[in-house]
């Protein structure tokens, strides 16, 4: 704050210092997102130090390059100084970072960690605080653009942290993703990421109830489709993942809701919403709402559709 | 049906007679937007008779050029072959259209009806078979675009009616308004209009409910609406009319919620929406809810506050 | 107002005209419900005519005494001071009241009408004032007890209307009913029908939502009822229709939800909830939710099933 | 399970030994709840020991007979066998048990816990599988009944626990309240009370619906009140707290929503019910739905007032 010159000079000596002797990257957490993550970061001409609980992903991960496992997160980062994680959920990462084998029994101020798991951001804001004591740099940088993303590498990261933290970890989400966009202080990724989805879900039901109703008043899907692209009613899920089966080609819709993302992740993430509101006293009915219907979806056995099902479950199909 | 050529002709006939000889133009309900398009017909050369129940309103659109007072709905239909109606619901159309001084009673096949208000598309399904046992043409073609579209001629309208009678409204809408759309047939205008603005009120809510929660989370509404407008939360409340004050210049929230469509509007619109899904057995939960909300807006005495007056309603302010 | 005792007086002597002279009673409306309220009317030992578009069910009543066909509704008022009608919906009642052949044309200060029907109380205000400038006397009298209330003439009716209407109408409800309650000025009849009915829904509702969590964090449904019997959550639907199947024996939930109060009826009467908000302005959100819910039910084929099955559409069975 | 008699024995001398011997009681959490169950189990001449983290509580305790206060939870534990925690959150019960200072560092098989707080059942299923490691007996018995209840030695414990440990805690909670109900296994205890408390705000919320609407539609609310009495949407909300001013008397409706239940505490059992439900899969909307409601209700500053309030919320006030 006091001399944010020195401050500048000293990131760009960090980042500097990062990609010329760091070496090392360590990538905890290689399943369907991580993985793909890893081999971009190895392709990208990076020697990878990794850890999973399921070896079968670590000998995955092997075959990428310059990749060798360590036997717990403790031991990746005495090895590396920028370690990403990609964990399923809040007890793991809380297990990763500060667990019996955690990361933060190494941790010093060369190490810069990045979570891009999609977690409860009261817990990360607790988390960041605590590993900023250590003098280590952490931003949360949780991602949209699912499995496609991950592998073509053109996911976006929305970041939360300081601005030097987020200033050292470009040339590492470059190398993952496409859009790198900073979010504000410590925990606002998680924030952005949940704040996204959770409009999200409610814009692809306000899309499925007109679509339901308006057929039924004898509207044809795809003229309506058409007339709310050009509206008031357009969004994302209009243009770009209509849930009305035809309507779009190569949507998940057209394939049986197959691919896409799926009704039980984002029952997941409505739920992460759900907390974080409780935590801070907002009200968010639509999403209580929809968070319940993503549930009986699930319930009925419907978690692996695409989250545009809900169309069908409007329609009466389980 | 059986001599689409013929039939064809005979519209070009009429269409060419309804522009060089009918001349006058029939125009009923001459309110906040019956008068603004009443006004742009005036200017376009037209010899118009009118009719409002408010006198005042009748004068006021005298002072637009060749416009002439009609006694009744059936007195316009006796002077015109043309007649644009706007009104603001189900039963006073009803009462224009069949009642005892309606225009049923002198229509022919030379007339067309255009009825631009947003009404029940059962009403209007109806309507439009009743009307067309005379002969007459009818299209229900409500308007997006607000007051200031239809004072400056930009409305769109979502046409629902033969492509004859499509064909034949043309040169008259587009005297009033930009877009043209044909929907399909009877009723699908209405049924266009009321399934945009259900999505467009959830999906306004969509984005209030986002807002509150990440300011509540730390992050700056500026920095996630600009998130929002590039993710898969896109839509036009995030784009186009953001709910949060201070966002976007020059929309309602940022001028107290004044101007824009009033919640006490949307309201209506949504209760058309519960009673068409009703009739047509269509599950709208998501309608269902914000039609209560903006029921409890209205209540709080926040009616003609813009409907992104449903961020401060979430916010617990009254 | 101005000679009450005359009032008085004048109501005494009609009331004793009614039951000496007038000896004939109409039925209209001889479905399911109204065939057993007809065959309770001729148990009494009245002289019924009656009348219903569905001649089977004329036929069968016919069977119950002194029964005799009308050949329309006017007809019934011709030969009836005294008049019954149990009606599905509220175009049926306008219909038979204001018809072309509707009872209004024959109607004297003599006749005292009694609608059944559960319909739109707005409607029903509407109706009552019409029917009130011929001189005749009626009351709304919708009823609960279902088809085995009416079996067994045990049925409570809801009166709205005058006093001296109601004090009238006493003879022949009791012999149709057990329980007669004043809810006031027209229209409290149905009003007070369908606010029992929406509370009963949401709290059937309440039921359905505390039995599936408590069953899944390890509660036996028959404690937890047990409970909630005891508690200030015991409701009619936990001590009477318990709708977790096994925990109370001869109710629908036992049956596989045959029986009692079909889904599909649930899902009317909400509609009427919703129809009679709108109109007043009344803020009903949950009842909103759960006439969204029933729609569903129904949808997914299940609306005959008993009302409790909300517990299974909770559960994800469709 | 294989010598019930044993047990059954072991079990009465168990309660014996702890009347007669052990002499010494434990309270910790002394706050507007457990102030009072101090008071009254000193009244039936128990030695306590307390400890409360607000000094003012301990000295006001220690008012009410032989009452010494502990430093620390573990120090209570040192000095008494059968302990009854009475504290706001899980987070207060997880260090009261398993902090530094806590109870767990001191247990053996002589130690019977009584936890009455209203907590996440899913915490005290582990709480009560890490506290059985010990040997120790450990028992959730939250309450109902409120301060009143607490004051007056008339709450209902409802417990979660084995029969042994339900058995020897028979004596203690008697001298707290009156209904005494096992639920079964460890947590049922806080299952129990958060579906009733869920039903019970969904049933409230569906009296305010009815009243609402039905007094708009004409009815008087005492007479909606007492036909909804003696019908099929009977509940506690409507014989015992109706939330319509004026109805009963001596009810928290009656007196501005003072006393009662406050809705900010049952926003607090519903996000209980909202994170249970999560962890097991269960679909709950219409709480969901109320949660939101009464999170409205604090943050339009009416937290303080009785759950009843709801009615409030829906005619628009704030």
């Amino acid at each position: 704050m006091l001399r944010p010159t020195t401050t500048y000079r000293t990131t760009t000596m960090l980042a500097r210092g990062y990609s010329a002797a760091a070496g090392k990257i360590g990538v905890i957490g290689l399943g369907q997102m991580g993985g793909h993550m890893a081999r971009n970061l190895a392709a990208a001409g990076n020697h990878l130090v990794v850890f999973d609980v399921v070896d079968a992903n670590v000998q995955a991960a092997k075959a990428h390059g310059k990749v060798e496992a360590a036997a717990t997160p403790r031991d990746v980062a005495k090895q590396c100084h920028t370690i990403v994680t990609m964990l399923p959920s809040t007890p793991h990462v809380s297990d990763v970072y500060l667990g019996p084998h955690g990361l933060i029994h190494e941790l010093t101020k060369d190490h810069l960690l990045i979570d891009s798991s999609t977690i409860d951001p009261t817990f990360t804001k607790t988390l960041s605080a605590t590993i900023s004591e250590t003098g280590a740099l952490i931003i949360d940088a949780p991602v949209s653009g699912g499995v496609n993303g991950a592998k073509n590498a053109t996911l976006t990261f929305m970041v939360g942290g300081s601005k030097p933290a987020f200033d050292k970890a470009q040339t590492v989400l470059k190398q993952m993703g496409k859009n790198i966009v900073h979010c504000g202080g410590p925990s606002t990724g998680q924030a952005a990421k949940i704040c996204n989805n959770l409009a999200l879900a409610i814009q692809m039901t306000s899309v499925a109830e007109a679509l339901t109703l308006g057929e039924k008043l004898g509207l044809d899907p795809k003229v309506l489709s058409s007339i709310m692209n050009t509206s008031t009613s357009q969004c994302w899920s209009t243009t770009a993942n209509n849930p009305y089966p035809g309507v779009m080609e190569g949507v998940p819709s057209s394939n049986d809701y197959n691919g896409g993302f799926a009704s039980v992740l984002m029952r997941k993430d409505l739920g992460l919403a759900i907390d974080a509101a409780k935590s801070v006293e907002a009200s968010i009915p639509l999403t209580s709402s929809v968070h319940q219907f993503y549930n009986m979806i699930v319930n009925q056995g419907n978690g692996k559709k695409d989250f545009g099902y809900i169309l069908k479950f409007l329609q009466g199909k389980a």
